[in-house]
């Protein structure tokens, strides 16, 4: 984990938030690399779940919203965490990190005292004054962005059951311990989906998504072992849920949840139209029957996704005897797919070359990268370190015969090949 | 201006934030279509300014900073707008909105106090408890995101001057009257970019800057006459900046701005230098000299663009004798490129034969749709109203000879095209 730490800040992927001011903690910062892998990530997440079906629905709704929205969903009461605090130090932990009331400081040794509860929504004011201003929050969670527009996606665009709203956003909480680098943060980013249904029919809508939700995580590139599905068992799940699947990956701190599934009935909707006095039920056409329809969850964190595949893709090994560190990263969401290098970079007819076949492949290919910084052993290094699948090489023999040579990331090996062939080379599952 | 907004919400583009319970002042929230438009912005923004250049560095900083960041940058104690309230009914009002002091409320008639400062950023508390909990803000600028990561970017790429970073992300601030749909809203999407520079250079930066800019937002479809340059004069800039202009656009409620570009010197890495005690300065290997980059900023407000452009694609015209609103919107960046249509729904072979063009057509056009709901007119009055440059029809002469009629959105007229052409109508300019 140091290592990849280590390795995502050299590499220019993710900085502590603030840094320079001793950071804030549960904050990070994406560079140019971290964030064009997140943005691979969310691109294929939004293709696969939204732009290839026609049931789907995209949203991006406010990060700040009305206060009545987390009373109605019932986080303004119950979204917290039990804290216990220090009678000595005074510094606070999460009940469930420690060994319960009357147990030491895990830092000072102190009594700790009994556990009350901490709302893990962050709060602000919003308006002109204090004494007419607006409590809100920033939102905890997108879902509840998708239940209040609700009748806003069926007025405008009709749609039958079964169909989802889908989002990707920002959220936040203001966790009493954040930790394990991108795993508990206080700012977020999630990419969930409302699926509504008839309620007849959820176990089967529940099953195709499981399908499509796990083969879509491993479509990442995650080892298929490492993904693991747990029936969170009854008294486990929230009231109103018949059935949560929690998948759980194998992080270096533990397994922990990636992301989950859940059929939440329709606590949600029924819970805003209650609050809201605006009918939020569907009509079916066809049987006539109007229903508030049941609702199946998928959700996923943007950057638990990323920390997965960053530590499954994390290698070291030994190549022509010298050790390197690369990143087996899947072609469709590498930072770069391919990097051109002139041989030299002080031979203009090998730079112009190489800054040819760059424009022209970049027309083909997501991302490619134009590297003449030192010699060729280093460059390949530096790919192999931010994940690079394929480095290919200008040299003199380039200008006579239209061939490169085409390096493979993972296995080192070189081979010949020539220019018009490179597209069928680098060809790879659309993302 | 209230017809657009009837528009927008009724086809599904922007909603009003928390509408079911009576909204929270200055938040929107985007719809599929609205959402598929801002994307197409965005990525045409981050394509031109990023990916297609090589001297610019993509950054995600976290909304939430280190308080630390804000007494930097001078927000803490700068960010503020004048405010004045009405002593009779309370009501608060910015003081440049009013006729002066002393002057009647707006609202009740009522006299109005003396202004005072009213700080524009929204806090929070950071942390598990009051008294140990840090003061935190949501960011109401990107760019300080982009300073506090400068020393990180130049660690982590090596970069030589000059050279830029660009952010795209959320930004809040307290408006005390959020007015005009997307023009003042308290929750808004920034799209910006610190050019560092040697500061020996920066006119020239500043120019190509300029020019790059207004090209850019000209190639969205903005109307060139519509976007003017407003040079801000001595002593209406900030103290630090030698020049800012202003480029404002032609809206309903009057000429305001759009975006901007401001020479904002080595104000904001100085000002961290010194607070943060980290050296911020760059290492000029060719001529051995080490200084503070001086930076020039171009700042886009996406939710500003998106208004630009639905109010000045925003057409009423008559067609074959009927009235219709169509939105003429650019090809690349309509949400919806072109729109299938088998003449008849309960036609199984024209119904298959679109959905084929419709399964080949989404691998070469950015957003294809399917559309088979109501009859013909009905389809096309929708999908003009949405802004979808093309409509495609497949009749039975399709099954026969292989050809579909093409209608154009603006003229309304229809074409017989063969499928085989298609690629070659549709064609546009790469976004």
């Amino acid at each position: 984990m140091e290592a990849l730490i280590s390795l995502a800040k050299r590499r220019g992927f993710i900085f502590q938030g603030s840094e320079i001011y001793g950071g804030l903690a549960g904050t990070w910062d994406y560079g140019h690399l971290g964030l064009a892998l997140k943005e691979n990530i969310k691109r294929s997440w939004w293709r696969h779940f939204v732009l290839d079906r026609e049931d789907m629905y995209g949203l991006d709704a406010a990060i700040l919203m009305n206060a009545e929205v987390w009373k109605a969903s019932g986080h303004a009461e119950g979204f917290s965490d039990p804290l216990v605090s220090c009678s000595v130090c005074k510094r606070r932990f999460r009940a469930d990190q420690t060994l319960g009331v009357g147990a030491q400081c895990p830092e000072c040794g102190g009594a700790l005292a009994m556990p009350r509860q901490f709302n893990m929504m962050f709060e602000t004011s919003v308006g002109a004054a204090e004494d007419s201003a607006l409590l809100s929050y920033l939102r905890p969670e997108t879902a509840q962005g998708i239940f209040v527009n609700f009748k806003n996606v069926l007025d405008a665009y009709h749609p039958k059951l079964p169909f989802g709203i889908a989002q990707i956003g920002k959220a936040f909480r203001n966790e009493i311990t954040p930790r394990d680098f991108l795993f508990r943060t206080r700012e977020f980013e999630q990419m969930e989906i409302e699926y509504f249904v008839n309620p007849a029919t959820w176990e089967e809508h529940f099953e195709n998504l499981r399908k499509e939700a796990r083969a879509w995580v491993l479509s990442l590139g995650l080892p298929e072992g490492s993904v693991h599905e747990i029936e969170v068992p009854d008294g486990e799940r929230a009231h109103y849920s018949a059935r949560t699947i929690d998948f759980e990956f194998e992080y270096p701190f533990g397994q922990k949840e990636l992301f989950g599934l859940a059929y939440r009935g329709d606590y949600d909707l029924s819970r805003h139209k209650e609050k809201s006095g605006i009918d939020l039920s569907y009509l079916d056409e066809a049987s006539g029957e109007r229903f508030v329809p049941h609702v199946i969850e998928p959700s996923f964190g943007v950057d638990r996704l990323v920390l997965a595949l960053l530590h499954s893709s994390y290698r070291e090994d030994e190549l022509s005897g010298e050790k390197r560190t690369y990143l087996a990263l899947s072609p469709h969401i590498a930072p770069v797919t391919a990097a051109i290098f002139p041989l030299l970079k002080n031979k203009p007819e090998l730079v112009e070359c190489a800054r040819e076949l760059h424009q022209a492949l970049k027309k083909k290919i997501p991302s490619v990268a134009f590297d003449d910084n030192g010699n060729i052993g280093k460059r390949y290094r530096r790919q192999d370190e931010i994940g690079t699948p394929w480095c290919i090489t200008i040299d003199f023999q380039t200008l006579e015969d239209d061939t490169v040579t085409l390096r493979n990331r993972d296995s080192g090996e070189q081979e010949r090949v020539a220019i018009s062939d490179l597209p069928t080379h680098l060809s790879f599952i659309r993302s």
